[in-house]
């Protein structure tokens, strides 16, 4: 009788001990999905830094800003972005009040697939598809289209919606500075309104932090209803140097740490890194084939049309001090596990 | 001795009742320096409608976006708006450093103290100021000079700070709102990077929270140094109906409350009392000679170069429910105490 009455005393505190083990770890690791390494222990140092009151490198709430480009660093831009998926889909849907458009380019090519012919189009083509499927509407409008279409679009390769082809690390990434009180900040190559509908729900993001490209809207008061009207011109191309401008006019102060994945995100890191004090500039490196994409071309990787990474940037980066996350390496996990 | 007794019995209770009653009221009142009134009343029960959780107005926090013009609704806007005051010191200052303005305009008219030669530049004038005054340096330079200007400018009648010549109601009203889980912006056809520096400490608004008229900046590396430099162009005007095309693209949400206190802001209040739900919509009427001025030209008062107030505009707001504040009858206390 004794014996087992020893074991048992002997094994429950450990079992406990294992059992509890595992929500206090949970608990304390605010990046589960990342693996440990240097960017994880860089992200990790930054903010115990910035918040350690008294502290040499401390920074007040208020100017705890985080940007964060979007396409290729919150979520998948492969194998297009989402927002040309949005623009080539609407211009199926309308081509039956558009006969004309079976022989006119780009929407020819759009129609027949003809990816080639497509990109011939240049920026008069994308130009055009804008304004046919982004203009010529209320923004209000715009929103309930662009709500519609990604609650029913689909990845074409993970067949799954756009809105979990998210990088939990970067969800995880984007809690755990919130609770550090930083204010986290989309700034993005992408359109503002084409983001806005579904920003909140995604990542927590609201719309007036979200920063973009824009089309031009003029104020009118329709059938006494006021309503903004899409014009189709261009008002700002939030992308490279359009970048540190377009948080200078949305934020009016110089992001404390900044993340991106491309050469588009150059100058955005450039003006964050330069700032005074405590810095952490990141950017997402898509080196996982198996579980993403894998595209540079640095480090001898293929070519892309979207978001590339060239070696020069590459050399760049590690040369500024700039963290390069492999996604590969760094990331245990990549998308959320969806419901 | 029972009688002596009795009294302190009597006067006791209502003596702590009575001092008891002023911290009691003060904590109760959230909005002091405002009179018993239908303003007061109309913005009290707006707040308690938004809030009520479960009640028919209920507003989730996140959409209570409430917008603040600032010339003449948070601020004095005479003898003329801050700003010019600001862009004719300048003049003044680098007067030495540009002979050649001796002789020609609109910068003769400003050196001589000229307003009606300096009203006859018109547009072009105008622009010729801000290309001097305004542009040519970075922005983080420009920041610095108005900061040191708003440290050290007094206003020419109150001499005090331009930033205590702030209307202390609507600083009341700026807390009352954020206590209540508002975001408070400020949209002003003044300059946004004007703005910036000085509201947060005056108003608790940060620089992400200000949305104004711009010029053009662009960002460029000097001597390794990245800036953003600003160009001689306007960017965009945010008045009239460019706030709400300023508030489509920096909130992008409807607000549910927008004060303003002219013309210029007609198109903001129209865009936001026409969303659904409970709305709150103010106008600021300057009818305070003798603790601010009196301007209109509604109601019969003299005109006014900055911040008209014409009487169809004033026959519009009372016909569409918007609510026209007082400052003679509706204020208790204009500015705050000061230092």
């Amino acid at each position: 009788m004794t014996l087992p009455f020893l074991s048992a005393r002997r094994s429950i505190p450990l079992l406990a001990a294992a059992v509890m083990a595992i929500p206090a770890f949970a608990q304390d690791d605010p990046l589960p999905s990342w693996n440990e390494g240097a960017a994880k222990a860089a992200i990790v140092e930054f903010v115990e830094t910035v918040t350690d009151e008294g502290g040499p490198g401390y920074v007040p709430p208020a100017e705890r800003i985080a940007t964060f480009d979007n396409d290729g660093t919150l979520w998948s831009e492969q194998p297009m972005y989402t927002q040309l998926a949005f623009a080539l889909d609407r211009v199926r849907e309308l081509a039956p009040e558009h006969p004309e458009w079976a022989t006119t380019q780009p929407f020819q090519a759009v129609l027949e697939g003809d990816l080639e012919a497509l990109a011939a189009a240049g920026d008069a083509g994308l130009m055009a598809l804008v304004a046919q499927t982004h203009a010529g509407m209320s923004s209000e409008e715009f929103a309930r289209i662009v709500s519609d279409w990604i609650a029913a679009a689909r990845h074409p390769q993970f067949d799954r919606p756009y809105t979990e082809m998210v990088f939990q690390p970067m969800l995880e990434l984007l809690d755990y500075l919130r609770d550090n009180d930083f204010k986290t900040f989309i700034v993005s190559g992408g359109g503002i309104d084409f983001m806005r509908p579904w920003t909140e729900k995604t990542y927590g993001i609201p719309p007036e932090q979200v920063v973009g490209s824009s089309i031009r809207t003029e104020f009118q008061v329709v059938d006494d209803e006021p309503m903004h009207m899409r014009l189709g011109e261009i008002d700002f191309i939030n992308d490279k140097a359009g970048k540190p401008v377009g948080i200078d006019t949305h934020i009016g102060r110089r992001p404390i740490a900044a993340f991106g994945n491309s050469a588009g995100d150059r100058e955005m890191l450039l003006w964050t890194a330069a700032g005074n004090g405590a810095r952490l500039t990141m950017l997402v490196f898509h080196d996982d084939a198996a579980r993403e994409y894998a595209y540079g071309p640095a480090r001898g990787l293929a070519d892309s049309h979207f978001g590339a990474f060239p070696q020069e940037f590459m050399d760049e980066a590690l040369a500024s001090g700039w963290h390069v996350i492999s996604m590969k390496d760094d990331w245990s996990v990549v998308f959320p596990a969806g419901e």
